[in-house]
């Protein structure tokens, strides 16, 4: 039940629709249930710092297997996990836009947007996510 | 003049469809005139070691501006470069698979493949740039 | 639309004389719009931690779009991109100091200046970019 | 007797004007003796793996106080620094362009060029070198 480079390709595509629907040049991810990427795209005009972060995001995401949006308060100071961040030589992110892929409630992988505000990408990512819950 | 998703995206499926119609399931990652990740995808069945090795490609044959084929000879031992592949902290390939894309003779992006033999590598990337030198 | 070395030159000179004039020796460094150096200056007596910071800063600041003093707030407990400051693998810079060079309206690279206090590093920073944006 | 940022940017203007004549487009970097930057150019057009190469030839003729082009031999395999390459995390390189600069006959400094082939980079960081031992 391994994600397919076709399914990968068209979460993506759901996602860059709806980054160009609200004008948000983004780069998604999607990993796999290794937490090894299977595709990213950057879209044109994209920032670069989003090519990092979208990848990281779908691997926090598959890595703790929750949105990055519900680590963002679990890693403030004084929260319980707060630290998580700074392990894993920067790959951790904790706010959203990552999102996990789940096939008949199984974890099969991750995605990641980056490139507009957090909210933003948490709408891409959803956006993203849909196509696959559809499939 | 950068290179836009569409182009990379189809640089990307020129590659896939020759790695298919040669059984190689590969990974091929486009990078920008910057070096910077376009687009990068992972066909299903192939090597997870392929995924750092096709962007590090892509990036050596940018970074180089040179086929990271030419690089294999000079980088032998009593070789003019032996050594470089030791700098850049790991990014650098000095094995067949990482191809230039030019337009009109300026270097704008490259094409890494990995997941094959080095010659499977080689077939792959250049069916890939050949889509975009055709564009 | 590449910024050339004769341009990121000036935009040094205009730095540093700036930097000359509040008595704060500085590390300046300008990085193109793929986020690679372009040039690098360390003036008599800066610390040497101002010159990876510098850098930092340009490359923050170029690829976020943004000055790095606007991600400060952005980046603290509580704030929405918490957590930002420990990705790249401490390639983020979160203080000011950074600020983007653009042409038009495009971005086409950053300025990074680091060997002060966070206000000095903003003054010398803008005057750098001032000597782009009048070009 | 630190080298200054005057005579370093004298150091790159004449590497810079040799790196023209012989139509090279190089990267050059200067460092003091501590092995810390103190100046670094990148031509335009030229490679981006000069970056990196030339600023790591240039801490290694500091850091070995001889050129990089005495290295290439001691280094290879059988040879009695074999390995001295994959120390330092990758700032080491063994092949000709970085080049000590001495005052007095004391190391002051060092340069390292990186953008042609190895003889061609030679050639850019003695006229380099030169403009500095006539100070």
């Amino acid at each position: 039940m391994a994600i397919t480079l076709e399914q990968a390709m068209a979460v993506l595509a759901a996602g860059e629709k709806r980054a160009a629907e609200i004008n948000v040049p983004s780069v998604i991810a999607v990993v796999d249930d290794g937490g090894n990427l299977k595709a990213q795209h950057r879209m044109d005009n994209a920032s670069l710092a989003a090519i990092e972060v979208s990848l990281s995001k779908a691997y926090t995401s598959l890595a703790t297997n929750s949105s990055t949006a519900a680590l963002a308060e679990q890693c403030q100071p004084g929260q319980p996990l707060y630290g998580l961040q700074t392990t894993h030589k920067g790959r951790i992110v904790i706010f959203g836009g990552g999102v996990p892929l789940r096939m008949n409630g199984k974890l099969v992988g991750a995605v990641g947007s980056s490139g507009g505000s957090v909210e933003e990408d948490v709408i891409v990512a959803e956006a993203a996510v849909a196509a696959f819950t559809n499939d």
